[in-house]
């Protein structure tokens, strides 16, 4: 048998424009002589379509589009994820489903049985569990059908989620000729290898071939990586699909077939998954051009480059906002970048405007001393000017704050945080540098002073985030054991050997900065817990204070 | 048997703190001959704790508190609502529990059955439900012990969910001599009445009289109202607590009481759920001071109201900053409130900066026209001021945006809509007069002017609101049919008789304006569908546009 995996990119809730793409690669199907072309869950809809699930009429027009597929389908079979109604009086109305469908007719629908509800997933918001699996008969194979999450039971890879059933031993006694997997299972670092892993371990206990079409492209916050792939019977991969875009990839079942080992550059992936983030979240919103500032430090350089990579160089405009207290070198620094990358350029100083603000406070702060506020108030007034030339022109305004920064509030609500974007609010600092290293791998795009020098915000003569703050290196950690691990502060002092003190108190900072963040622009999520997104907590807490 | 409900404000993660109020309750509970004391749901650790259930340590802590209260039940019963750790492999770790105490021993958990995931619940994302129910003994008596959702699926009241499993059934055939149900119900408008209305249909078929204890206060934008109650066999209210403070009532089962009808008046209780939440929100979080922006319009007064009312007019402080485009009357309307009022005042002109920024971007505005940048350029200098006032003194800035505006998008990001708590994002235009003739009932403490006048932003000569938006009159209709009923534009036009046309340019602006939204700060909950909590739509997406 002939599969194709249709890896498309879905936006959320175009149901035409989805439709369209499904239609489309019916066509290459049958270009490719293909009997069977997959898609990915939730396909028609792009995943996640979050509360748009709880709109009647959406769940109408997606019937309506459905029937278009069926009406395409002529002489092929086509597996398509989408919400369904749920016909019985269950908890939701909904199922997670797959529209089996061949030769214009649906021949049923196989629902999703294991619903993630964790992290950024909120499945059990919408969807009922289906109760049964079973094999579907196309051009004399019988084929399991079988959504994301299902298949991951089998590895006990899930955190935080022990299912009480495993989808893949139930289908692996009705002995499938093949099973195929929808998914719209999100990158994070090192994910594309875990879930290979994960589908081996499935493919080997089922001894037979296992095929996964994941989703690929940015909707809001997450990232899909694509990747999709074929594993033999005996759990190796044979073939996998372009990370990072739209492909279309033939399975061909009845040739014996070697295996190909899975071989990525993590810190390419995580930039190609930057670019990927930043340019859907533009073009599936019609924007085509970007505005920040450029500083001169890493973090402004790193935005720039993955910006000029995502929308071209002609969309891009770097805003340089010197004040008094702007090093030569960072001047020196931020046009050299300009320069290098070719990117139109602006400089507006925001002396002007700053000691406007000075004068008009002076008479209500009166004898208070210089502190945080004024600070502040320059941070502010570049966010101003951006979001002016932002009105003016429609440029969006790229916030450029990393992980380590964002978690410890060194940054100012309304001021450096203003923007649409918040390009690398999950990457950690230690990853900035990584990647302004492979960026500059062949050459030098990214000045070297910008990446040796100590970081500095330049708010006041001779800042450097050092002053304020622990090294990078240890806030990292501390991200990494508490954010994503969970850890507590005595373990992480075990972890590291750092003091309780220095722990509690990153672990209070990372607390008290809550609000801030709840007033962040979207980030793109490349970690496993990413803030904001699929990590919850309150703001007024007293837990940790 | 004499039964003690103990309607506490919990905060979130205080562990120390819940668990003295809950001490003390006992303590009054032992003064007044109270065999059994009740608790609100998760009382040790405050509703929602989100996250912090996903961190081991935490629910570590959970059961070193729990044996504090273990410790202090000598002689009395008493049943609390905690997390607790599920000993059996299943998809969830923890119970959403209730643990029943007695004399110092822990008789056993009954664990929550129905879990809601919809709206602002996510309780499937760290609980497993319950598989069974019991009766407890305890002093002669077989009590049936539920957790808030599970006495609603008998009434059919809850939106989106239909549960398989009806706990008051169930525990109808065991014949309880009385039922407690341990709540976290937050307020939204009527919903007092409505859970009184479920709990009555659960008293009536079980036959026996039913306890209900809610939790009181404010936790980031849920407000709990109390009102818990006391119903007999009979299905009637026989007392309740009070609303919107803690209170203690003492339930005496072996009298014969007569049936007390409930009556608020929804006006005066949405008044006090907004001062109830921006209380809780300062008070907890250890913030005592509010400044906020008095335009001489309706929202601001309002929330200034709300803002003297929950924090003393010692802590309030109204910034009025005028600009070129501020009429005669506002100004008047402004000063007349604060003097009424009685709050400290400082007037800071825009003009300064706003000229200076002028001059700074003229020379890359050029010929452009004026448009929203300006506009956008005062309400960000005013949104400014009020930040560096807070960052200088330590006051928290009050948003004064209300739902409708909110809505449409007709606010400033990082202008009007700074702050730390949007005191009324949640209140329509429709519901800001009401609240404002409320307030105005006895004598004029809003100027009459503020309320007649056409709302106006003031950022250019005569503008006024009704410029670019509709009647609010119409807005409010299409938030309701649309934001809370989930109606089609269809059925919107059906119901009122509206151009489709408008309706979907509202529904429209609602989607566009997410973007907006997301970077608002926090809001107070007082309808059934708030933006931003409960409500979860992508800010990229093309169903609507």
């Amino acid at each position: 048998m002939r599969v194709l995996i249709a890896q498309i990119n879905p936006t959320i809730g175009d149901l035409p424009g989805n439709t369209g793409k499904i239609l489309r690669s019916i066509e290459i199907a049958r270009e490719q002589s293909a009997q069977l072309v997959l898609f990915p869950e939730l396909a028609l809809t792009g995943y996640p379509p979050e509360d748009f699930l709880l709109l009647p009429h959406f769940i109408h027009d997606v019937e309506q589009h459905l029937h278009t597929i069926v009406e395409a389908s002529k002489d092929i079979a086509v597996i398509v994820g989408l919400p369904r109604q749920n016909p019985e009086r269950t908890e939701k109305k909904l199922f997670n489903s797959a529209a089996i469908i061949h030769n214009q007719k649906i021949l049923g629908f196989q629902d999703k049985i294991l619903l993630p509800t964790y992290d950024v997933f909120d499945e059990r918001r919408y969807f009922e569990p289906a109760s049964s699996v079973r094999l579907w008969e196309i051009d004399g194979m019988n084929i399991g059908v079988t959504i994301c999450e299902d298949i991951w039971q089998h590895s006990e890879m899930v955190k935080y989620t022990s299912y009480r059933r495993d989808p893949v031993q139930e289908l692996s006694v009705l002995v499938p000729d093949f099973v195929v997997n929808l998914s719209a299972s999100p990158y994070s670092l090192n994910k594309s290898g875990n879930r290979q892993e994960v589908c081996c371990k499935a493919a080997a206990t089922l001894h037979c071939p296992l095929i996964l079409c994941n989703q690929v492209g940015g909707n809001d916050s997450l990232i899909f990586d694509g990747y999709s792939f074929y594993a033999g019977k005996d759990g190796k991969i044979i073939d996998y699909a372009k990370g990072f875009e739209e492909d279309h990839l033939l399975v061909d079942l009845s040739k014996k077939s070697k295996p190909r080992s899975f071989q990525t550059d993590p810190i390419e992936d995580l930039y190609r998954a930057l670019v990927l983030g930043l340019r859907d979240y533009f073009q599936k919103s019609g924007f085509t051009k970007a505005c920040l500032g450029i500083s001169g430090g890493i973090d402004s350089a790193l935005v720039a480059c993955i910006a000029v990579e995502a929308l071209g160089v002609k969309n891009v405009l770097g805003i340089t906002m010197p004040s008094r207290y702007s090093s030569p070198g960072s001047f020196t620094d931020a046009m050299q970048l300009i320069k290098t990358l070719g990117i139109d350029h602006k400089e507006i100083s925001i002396e002007g405007p700053f000691k406007s603000y000075l004068e008009l406070l002076e008479p209500q702060f009166s004898d208070k001393p210089w502190d945080a506020t004024e600070e502040n108030l320059q941070a502010r007034i570049r966010g101003m000017i951006l979001m002016a030339v932002s009105n003016k022109f429609g440029y969006i305004v790229l916030s450029t704050g990393n992980k380590s920064e964002i978690a410890m509030g060194y940054a100012t609500l309304y001021g450096d945080m203003c923007g649409g974007l918040t390009v690398i609010s999950d990457v950690t600092k230690g990853q900035v540098y990584a990647l302004a290293k492979w960026i500059n791998r062949n050459k030098e795009i990214i000045p070297t002073n910008t990446i040796v020098k100590p970081p500095s915000a330049e708010l006041k003569p001779n800042q450097k985030d050092s002053d304020t703050l622990p090294d990078y290196d240890i806030i990292d950690n501390v991200l990494q054991s508490y954010v994503e691990d969970h850890c507590s502060p005595q373990e992480i002092v075990g972890r590291y050997g750092y003091s309780l003190e220095l722990v509690e108190d990153l672990v209070r900072r990372i607390h008290r900065n809550e609000y801030k963040r709840r007033q962040s622009a979207p980030g793109l999520r490349i970690s496993e817990r990413a803030f904001s997104v699929g990590r919850r907590f309150p703001i007024v807490q007293r837990y940790v204070e």
